[in-house]
Parts: structure tokens; sequence; C-alpha cells
């Protein structure tokens, strides 16, 4: 058992927990809490961590003590676990993963595609409810322009609630050339965007649908909204001029949902 | 201008950012930001703080400085607008406003209803942003169970980007009394649970309706679901359970306004 913060395992995860270029370095990432271990995919485990406690929970669960005798785990004292956690009430369970490569050539063949292509999003919040939303909605995966908050940030991590396992991203060098593809991939680019001219509800997504979603605070750039191949709108009374990117998201994904399942 | 933190009326602001009793026995809260004190009803507006860098762009906008003239201010060094503040990058304005009181009766009565019921609700994010995109679905109040987050919580008021002066609201000391008011009020109550048997997008919402929302993790108490007229399912592709609280509130009360305008 690690009994010691100044264990050297226990001072990498924390590394890991806070910096994405950690992360990206050594190719993994982290989760937390039993359902992320019970959903995580098997052959990417790359180490486990549990406090006391939570191992003793852990045995009383059989599906997760027969997934732990797979993987193997370390166990770490209370305190510890507490340094090494991102939350303020750890359930005493973190597991370490490889982080998974996607292609985006194989993104754009999934399928009837519907696909989320998101700019410069900072909430990690945002991010994560959009993975955890898609995923509800069937999407086939997420595009996302390289100063998005990365996806493997904890917290971004915990808001999937699990969908960061199935849903397929990819970070674009350039969005722009990504939106070209999809262009060039017969996909139908939307914006949703304040100018749009058309209700979200008068459009078909049946087909293969692509839509752009901005920053939370300043939305799309002119050039990448310029791509789309038409603007759309969500319905807004009172004095709401835009609504939070995530849900904005949701409303234009499960209309797509709704449309391709009627 | 005050230029010390150890002023009494800064020490009051903090008070009032950080704690909902003082708040309360004070019968005020604070909103930040340009866009917050723009939109706030001048009539309930008690004072405005403003950095000195802000007093300057604030004489640029004729709007905000005759608001400005008409409410009165006072100038806070920039050090000590920081302390007061509770955000990383403050805007340097800072408005004190006078608590809204609703009454369930008017909000009851209100146009053709659509209230969101939120059982205790706890992430400040998810309720501004229900504020915020209920008012853009044309939301006629919203009732709150009293273990549900404070609206005046900082966090919740900028969430609801300004949503929070126009929605009616009310915090009910018993939850299952109010959901009783709604019935007796022609009201019908839907509760978003996962046991429900019908898609939200295949019952009628176009008449007077009111959606039952519950914890983050926990979902409703099953004695409080229970009271619902029917339980609405939102379909879920892949192996989600659930969505976020605010996205789900989200479709189901954008859903009701694209029934609504047909």
């Amino acid at each position: 058992m690690i009994t010691s913060s100044a264990n050297a395992k226990v001072k990498q995860i924390v590394q890991w927990q806070s910096k994405a270029k950690e992360r990206r370095q050594a190719g993994v990432f982290t989760t937390e809490g039993f359902k992320m271990f019970e959903e995580a995919p098997a052959d990417d485990i790359k180490e486990v961590f549990l406090s006391q406690d939570a191992l003793e929970r852990a045995k009383g669960n059989s599906f997760i003590w027969k997934k732990l005798q797979q993987t193997g785990y370390e166990t770490v004292s209370s305190n510890v676990f507490a340094k090494m956690s991102d939350t303020q009430s750890p359930q005493g369970i973190l597991t370490v993963l490889r982080q998974p490569k996607y292609d985006i050539e194989n993104i754009l063949k999934k399928g009837n595609p519907l696909l989320l292509v998101v700019e410069d999003l900072q909430d990690p919040g945002n991010l994560g409810t959009m993975f955890r939303t898609g995923e509800g909605a069937g999407i086939t995966g997420v595009i996302m322009s390289s100063d998005t908050v990365d996806i493997f940030n904890p917290k971004v991590v915990r808001a999937t609630m699990g969908s960061i396992y199935r849903v397929p991203f990819v970070y674009a060098g350039d969005l722009r050339n990504a939106v070209n593809d999809l262009h060039k991939n017969g996909i139908a680019v939307y914006a949703a965007h304040l100018e749009g001219e058309t209700y979200y509800n008068r459009l078909s997504f049946r087909g293969p649908t692509a839509f752009l979603i901005g920053n939370e605070g300043k939305g799309l750039r002119r050039d990448t909204a310029k791509l789309a191949d038409s603007y759309v709108k969500i319905p807004m009374e009172g004095r709401v001029e835009s609504l939070n990117a995530a849900v904005a998201a949701a409303l234009l994904l499960y209309e797509t949902h709704r449309q391709r399942h009627v």
C-alpha cells in the first residue's frame, strides 16, 4: 500500500491530473469513480489505484471485483488518495488509461454521419456535456479546434459521464481544412449562429450532418462560420441573446435524432 | 474612492458574495459585469461599484453612463475590486440589487403556464443555465425546493446571463404542496424520469405544463415523482443512462416551444 504522497507514482498522477502536456507526453489520461472504472475499455487500462475504503466497496460488486482481478490494482491510503484525486469527495478509485487515437477519415465515413465541430470551447463542463448528450443523440464523432479545452482534462472527463470512452474525436490542426473535408465527404455543415435565417427545426438533418459550435463568449470565428452551408437559428423569447453552447448543441443534436427516428 | 479592503462596505460585499444567509438577511444580491448592470431593473439597484478602468470604459457607452448617473456609483481601486469580485477576471463593475419577491399564485396564473419545478439541484451552472434556457423557451416561472442551490449565489446569477432579472421564481417550503397547487390550477405535471414510458415528443405540451427536474445524481425523490401526471422519457442512444439536468430541461422546454409555435 502506498502511504506517502512523496511516492513517485503519486507525484506522477498529480501531474497527469493537472497538466495536459504531461498527459500528452505519456499518452495517458485519468478517470475517477466506480462508474468510470466499470465502463473503461479493459484494453486501455494501464493502472488502477484504490483507497482502502474503496477496496472494501469493490469487493461487494462482482463485476468490478472481477475486472480488478484482470487489470490489477494498487491500494493507497485515504490521505494519499485525497492528494491524487481531482474531486472534493473522491470515490476512492482512480484509473489510468491510454489516450485513444482516432482517424478523421474513419470518423467521416462512419454510418450516417452526425458530427459536432467545436471551435475554441473553453468550459470543461460544456465540452464534457456535449460528449454525453452527443452519445445520447447518436452522434458519430466530434472534431475540435486545437485551442479547445483538452478533452482529457479531468473536469471534462467527469462531465462526459463515460461517453469519452465511446464517442470518437479528433483535434484538427486547422479547423477550416477539417470543414472542407466534411464538404468533400458530402456532409452538410450547419453553423449555430445568431445571424441564422432558418429555424433549426425547419431544416432536414436526415442526411450526413455536422454542426459548428463556437466559443462560449465569442461564438464562431467569422471565417469559420463562412464555411458552413447554412446558418441555423434557435428561436429565443424574452431578452435572451444566445444559449449556453452545450444547450445549443443538445437542441440541434436531438432535433436530428427526432427527424431520423420518426 | 475606496482604496482599502478593510473598508466596511467592501467587507459587506465579500460577505454577500459568499454567504446565502447574509444575502437573505439584507434582502440583496450582487451581479457583476456590464451586461448584468445594463439589464438590471433600475428600481432594484441599491449600489454600484466601479473600478477606475471600468469607469473609463463606462464613459464610452452612453446607455451605461446615463444609467450610472441615475443609480449613482462608487469607485474602487483595482486591487480592492479584485477582492470584492467573485470572478477571476473581473470586468470592474459590481451591482447590488434588492432580491425580487414573487408570489406563487401569480406565477401559476400567468399566461399559458410553462413551469420548471426543480428539486434539490446542486450545481450553480445547471440552475443558472435553466433560467437562461427557460427564458429563451418562453417559460413563465421556476419553482424550487428549499434544498436547491441559492438562486442568488453569484455563480448561478452569472450563468443566468441576465434571465434572473426576468424569470419569476419561488422557493417552495414543501415541493409536494406546490405540485398539488399546480394540479388545482389545471397545470399538467410531467416528471423527467428514466422510467418514463412515453417519449417527450409524443406528448402535447400545448396546454398549461410543468416539468419536474430532480437532483443531478439522484434524480427526483420517489414521492415527488409520484405526484406527476405522467413520466416522460428522453431517448438515449449508446450507453448513456441519463442526461445533464440542464440539458434535459432544455429539451423538454424547447419541445414545448416547438409545439406552441407550429
